[in-house]
């Protein structure tokens, strides 16, 4: 499933300090060394200078050419903004790394790989390119996911980048210091770039997404998992990812939610569209599930970066009266509180049936 | 637009009287000549002897061979199997009517112009292939669909395959014959097929289909409609394909709903899943498009091709007594009096936008 271990240069020019989710999450909570990161902003410093919580002291540097002195094995292309596409001022940056030899491992949606320069510069150099997003072949989605054993838990939340990916991982680990197995199911470029696989479903035709989610699902279960936890995307009133969102809920067939909300987001992302309440939340989350295969929101996991800690618990306690749901933030306070608390909660469900009567 | 007509052998071997879909669509309502169709289990009658409501006198002949007497400029691929890909003993009929110069015209998810054996003999013969499921690239949904002037009309369902694209299309011609013009916007297959233009939304990038959908309500706007009538997918709760549904809910912004409804059918196509009842319906449509932008259901579009005449009449009523809403079968009875009852229902509604306090 996964190669060596990679020792990352990661490309974020400008971006490092504020933008850059996917370079974040696979310092946090990848298996890769990390060799250096490239942002002329932040050259000079190390990572734990600008982002203490990444726990790295990898070195920041101007551009690839004085990252390779670090012995980098790969080039890892550290954002993935709107649309997928690579920023035109990477593309020297990108060449030298190929010119190195090193591997080239992009989630962005235009494939690496189906460039003719970066090509034509790979083969001449013998280096290759890993284009995460590249979706598989797969089928419809069959319904074979309702056999799976153990219970499947998907996280959803009130937009997209709130950190449904980081709270899934942080709740494996704990399921993990529990003695428990739980299986982390990557849906998205970073969660496959930290966990070595997975298929990103934002990347799918729309017709096979529910297909491709399904089969990933069915993947991890063959690992004889006692928990299955599935990387959620986007969120269920986001104008432009919503159909990605219900792609993992239908596809997924998950047993129960973790319901994962930023507080302070009052707007979807870029867009006018006002984020939802936890009752608003609850209810078409499970509204929707409740059409096809029942699922609960066992749980809140909130986002409270943004906020001080005083804030932060008050926060935390207007979830648990609201929703009258276990609620924490797993970053902050760790995930082991929430874990222990949804745990007990977590149980098998059947999809729905018609009762049909022969004709 | 539009090239010059077309005159088309339709290929649908064994399928012809029952599982046919796109044959039969792009006959009743297409602008195109039908030179033939190719069944050989129905050889030797006309379309109108096996099909009287689709009113063409087109003979039915048993191979492409037998066709090419009756003069086609182009071959259909006549059925959308699950999965969208090309029967293997059909390659045969393929290759002979491209060797004979005929256009291709293919609504399968399998790209015919991909496949080196049907490329090569294109090459060879100077014959054509028309890929009518390829998207174009698109940009992500932007929220310029909000700022459309007329009412955006979309169809919605019970279950895939129940008539959304045949309901939108009678509707625009009543609309037509009541001296308004309303631009039906095609959003599959063979709604591309018989209006000539369109995108396959579930042919598209999971990410982008919200964005492609708005870009075709986009171009339906340009041409300065009364009326914007968007043809449906799936369904809200059908488990495979529910999000290129929610793509064209969030992705064409619509101000209004048709709700169309095969009342027999109890399960979602293959699967055990049970259709919804009117209010489930009515209740997640309206519910979804209400954390978004706001629309109301404003008729019941009943597809009654399986009830007797009394039976269709009950069952329209009991429509109307559950829903309170105008309620007809537009095949069956024309779509005249359905039109003139929900008309004048359909308003411009502006999209939901969070109050925000500057910081």
């Amino acid at each position: 499933m996964r190669n060596a271990k990679r020792r990352y240069a990661v490309l974020a020019p400008g971006q490092f300090a504020n933008n850059a989710k996917t370079a974040h999450g696979v310092i946090r909570y990848g298996e890769d060394e990390i060799a250096a990161v490239v942002d002329p902003e932040c050259a000079g410093k190390t990572v734990r200078e600008v982002l203490p919580y990444l726990q790295s002291d990898a070195p920041i540097v101007a551009s690839v050419r004085e990252a390779l002195s670090y012995d980098p094995t790969s080039l890892l292309i550290g954002t993935a903004p709107k649309g997928g596409k690579l920023p035109p001022d990477w593309r020297a940056e990108v060449l030298t790394a190929i010119r190195a030899r090193l591997e080239i491992v992009s989630g962005l949606h235009d494939m690496l790989d189906e460039d003719p320069e970066f090509v034509r510069a790979a083969q001449e150099h013998g280096a290759t390119i890993w284009d995460v997003r590249r979706p598989p072949e797969v089928p419809l989605f069959t319904g074979e996911a309702y056999a799976v054993s153990p219970p499947v838990v998907l996280a959803v939340g009130n937009d997209c980048a709130v950190g449904k990916m980081t709270v899934m991982l942080e709740l494996a680990r704990a399921a993990k210091d529990a003695g428990k197995h739980a299986e982390f199911v990557p849906t998205g470029q970073t969660g496959i770039m930290i966990a070595g696989w997975g298929i990103a479903i934002d990347r799918v035709i729309a017709d096979f997404a529910t297909g491709a989610t399904e089969q990933i699902v069915l993947e991890a279960a063959r690992r004889n998992p006692d928990y299955i936890l599935v990387e959620g995307q986007g969120g269920i009133n986001h104008p432009a990812y919503a159909p990605v969102t219900l792609s993992l809920m239908y596809g997924a067939a998950p047993d129960e939610l973790v319901l994962v909300v930023d507080p302070a987001r009052v707007r979807i992302e870029v867009f006018e569209t006002p984020t939802l309440s936890y009752r608003e939340l609850i209810r078409m989350y499970e509204g929707l599930c409740g059409t096809v295969k029942p699922a609960k929101v066992v749980g809140i996991a909130l986002n409270t970066r943004a906020l001080t800690e005083e804030r932060a618990v008050a926060e935390i306690e207007r979830a648990r009266a609201e929703t009258m749901l276990p609620a924490d933030d797993v970053v902050r306070f760790g995930p082991h509180a929430l874990w222990n608390a949804i745990a007990p909660e977590l149980v098998k469900r059947t999809p729905l049936s018609a009762e049909v009567t022969p004709a």
